[in-house]
């Protein structure tokens, strides 16, 4: 399972200590201009590296197109997108070939294949993420077309709302070996009625699958989410006027489909499980022992989530918009 | 997009207004005693009518199994399931043609099919959920052999806790002509680790995915949820013991995988949008109006949702550890 | 593996000797009239009975729709097609449970399942195509409306190609216990330029798999087929013209697309496997034994195979109609 | 739709004009030795220039495994296979840009897309076809540790069985600026009973698609094929025995289901349709005109067809293997 989508299909490949990691787009429409420029700068921002708060890895991912143009354009043939690896230190990762690190995959991942790639967490790293990101910009690029466009950004971490707090709860988690979690918000605007299918196939299954297949992600919300549990039905329903909605309580999806107005959605990210404060965990023999996640880890990931959150709303509205070309 | 799952695979049909809603399970191993009795109960609890709170509608649905099975075990064939309609009183719903209700899919069907069932809301009706109900159950029964468990529970109606207070919530919503959301907690216990597939096919995106697919549900937290967002990671991580594991804030699944412990699952559900409560709307000509959505509906969903959500998790179960016999 | 198709799709279920067949539609366009009247034609045709050379059983199958209409017209909602099975003598198969046909799935079903209903055959039975027909009917009068009509003949009965002399062949067979094959040929005109996709999805692999998946069915042949294995390159070719195409040797798929032309398909049908000669084979002990198959059975499938193959091309190509609205 | 199967998928791109093609496997089991060395014989096999008869190109081709292993095993994750391409010569190709090759797939193309790489086909080239040889020599590494065997051979050229004569036809069909066809035999052996699944997931299905989705292919035939059309039933059945089946007319698949003999498959490979001999064909304005297709064209792609075939049937087998463990 790792393809993703149904019209607008992404197979994504690759570790973080295997020689590259990228993806295959399968479905994209035929005449669209498109060169690695249209990529490398998303792929730029989902980079560590860049702030102070963030980790001092320097990951100078360069994308290349394999395959599916012809002079520049789209052919709808598959679109093949690779990066290679190029710091590979496993070096770091030698104490986790024994032991089980705390709130990763490391133990389910033995359990589920009886066997497991411990270097920088395999599939489950972060790095996993450039090739979701690398696909959704192909798909903003199409989206943007047609007049569909999709923002990220953070909206809370550890509790905190104002850039200058939150940048302070970072360096402290940071310099107590520690981390911290918050909250992504992800609005599309410009998105027409009619996407998403009834049943199953509802736009907001669909992008609530999309984003709690990121890693880390704890909770998704779409409109205002939890707090519509704590109303009565006359304050939550959004009247309709001559001109569309009074309001967008539902986050711009009816019935599972979506209603012309903005599309909302809420995610909850957890901190980061690698943390350099001694935590309890046991290794693979059974025997209980500590661990200190050593290594340069983000002591705060939520703003290189932002980007993948954009990319797998773009992806699963792409994906809707191709299936729409079937109904009317 | 009626059919949901890639193993344990069931297809939904009908409306509250035809003869007959239905679904047929594809993928049910074989071998298994299989009887209407094994299901009927789980109908029931999802029936209104049952408690003064709820809607007076009494739909005595009985179910019938078309196929599937020989001397009253499966085969490994597909499994029909029917319930016919009884009551159909179209009448209820003449104004319904004209109007769009606040808070349901009546805009964004006609927008996506040009074409809308307005008789109880065609598919989007919560008589849809009969079929997954009566899928759940037959998973559910397959689980049991396995030593897995699913229970479901309201835990929350308009911010209320207690019994009690959430009974005269829902009360004082059904006297007010309104209604209200709440919050529905859904856990499986004896699951055993390793289901899930990482990247796209995580267990908690399938999760939330078929969560968000139950109409009226806008947000979905797996194990802490939102709250992760406000620990540190040496709160968050679940330490591991020679046991298992010390805690079990992630809800039971670690990179999309499951650990083992208990699949912990809470849902936010919107009030519903039917109330007699007079809203401003807009017919289908675009004329502002304003409308009293009438018959008998419940103020309060969330405890009917509770059969639909453990119906759910179970047949994300069920898929997975069929997924699973590939790996090992 | 019930479900056919990507976009059009069907699932089917039921057994002779359960309580019913049927089908239910998944992605029919909405706007259409259709009732049991457009269906039921098609039914009876596959029907046994109604010729000296074919088997005398009566089935007055009567297609009744379960759901995704109103006012006699598609809504874009599941189409569920169910009939009721009538007559069921079991003890017909009771020697059955002991023995395995020759040419017939009894054994092959024992080894993948563990377990397999003797009754008629189960779901290897050809009363599991009355579900194709039935959803292929529906797919023939969407195709109708977009001007394509897709026909059906037989065009060769044990290497007979006149009407006397197939009917003179199967007679032949039948008063010596025994049973005769032949060649169907379907043909799809008026389909526009574009449907199949390249590599995987291309028309003539899907309409091979559908063809292929009847049972009874040993061959499959696009345009000249085998002919094509024994010709020059030069003589091969179809020259284009300024009105099209000079010949129509490749059966209307050029690189798995159609090319507008007329798309021909060829299909080989074994004789029936159930014939009252004494056969060798083996009881489910593992002793060797004889075998004479009784009941009252066709001794030539060829006719009845007319109707599903025109239902399975219907399928196809309805569902690479809906596809190619993806593209352009 | 560039991805096939269900359990072992394989997800193909590239182009001959591009910078590269490969494929990525989802599905392989972890725990298997793998190398570049497993794959690169059985791409030399596919490569022309190794023979009088054949196009004197000289695809260097070399594999490159970018991810899905650990210490030269596999993990379980995707697989990505590389190959870089070299010779571009797209001059060659300029005439192609205005006039549609009589047999190939440049008019259906432009139809379906509105644009179409002409540069060596695109996606319609024989070079795509180094994916799936690609991906079925890592199938058939899965297959040989379960003891099952895969074997093709070209079993008619142009109407001859015999070497020479084979040789013959080539060389004076290449001689003659024309083209010659053929068939091709594939042979599974050591395949357990069980595999496939009834009504649409049959084995011979899946095996007729996979066939006849490779370019040039325009008959499969399962067993006797076609000339069990022409058989009584009484000699066309396989009687059983004790130790198994008195012969093999069914080519080892009963209700499309593996019976545990050898799965025998031919497939009708039509002649090359890029001929030096001057055909009529049309120009992209609808002009009628002239062409003789220039460059190294092979007489006879049948041998090539070998490895391809044996590769589909490889892909088919592994992944119905892992289905069948979801069912006992």
């Amino acid at each position: 399972m790792n393809t993703f989508g149904r019209n607008f299909r992404i197979t994504s490949f690759g570790e973080s200590h295997g020689p590259a990691v990228g993806v295959v787009i399968d479905g994209c429409p035929a005449g669209m201009a498109l060169s690695e420029n249209d990529i490398q700068p998303m792929l730029d921002r989902r980079r560590p590296g860049n702030s102070p708060q963030s980790s001092s890895r320097q990951e100078g991912d360069r994308i290349e197109i394999l395959s599916g143009l012809m002079n520049g354009m789209t052919t709808g043939m598959p679109i093949a997108l690779v990066v290679r690896n190029e710091q590979q230190r496993s070096v770091d990762y030698d104490e986790l070939r024994e032991k089980f690190r705390p709130g990763h995959a490391d133990f389910t991942y033995q359990e589920k294949y009886g066997i497991r790639d411990h270097r920088g967490g395999g599939r489950s790293s972060g790095r996993e993420t450039l090739s979701r990101v690398a696909a959704g910009a192909v798909a903003m690029k199409c989206l943007a077309a047609r007049g569909i466009t999709i923002t990220g950004s953070v909206c809370e971490v550890h509790g905190k709302t104002s850039p200058s707090e939150i940048e302070n709860e970072i360096l402290a988690a940071k310099a107590a070996g520690d981390s911290v979690g918050g909250i992504v918000l992800v609005t599309a605007m410009g998105c027409p009625a009619g996407l998403g299918d009834p049943v199953f196939g509802k736009l907001d299954a669909l992008i609530a699958g999309a984003m709690m297949g990121i890693g880390a992600v704890k909770g998704v919300e779409i409109g205002n989410g939890f707090e519509a549990a704590r109303k009565f039905g006359s304050e939550n329903n959004d009247p309709m006027t001559k001109d569309g909605f009074g309001s967008n309580r539902a986050g711009g999806i009816l019935g599972g489909i979506s209603s012309g107005q903005d599309i909302v959605v809420r995610i909850a990210v957890k901190p980061t499980p690698s943390i350099a404060k001694i935590q309890k965990t046991r290794d693979i023999h059974g025997n209980e022992t500590e661990i200190s996640v050593g290594g340069r880890h983000d002591p705060c990931i939520v703003p290189r989530i932002v980007p993948v959150a954009e990319a797998m709303l773009a992806l699963v509205l792409m994906d809707c918009l191709l299936e729409q070309r079937k109904y009317r």
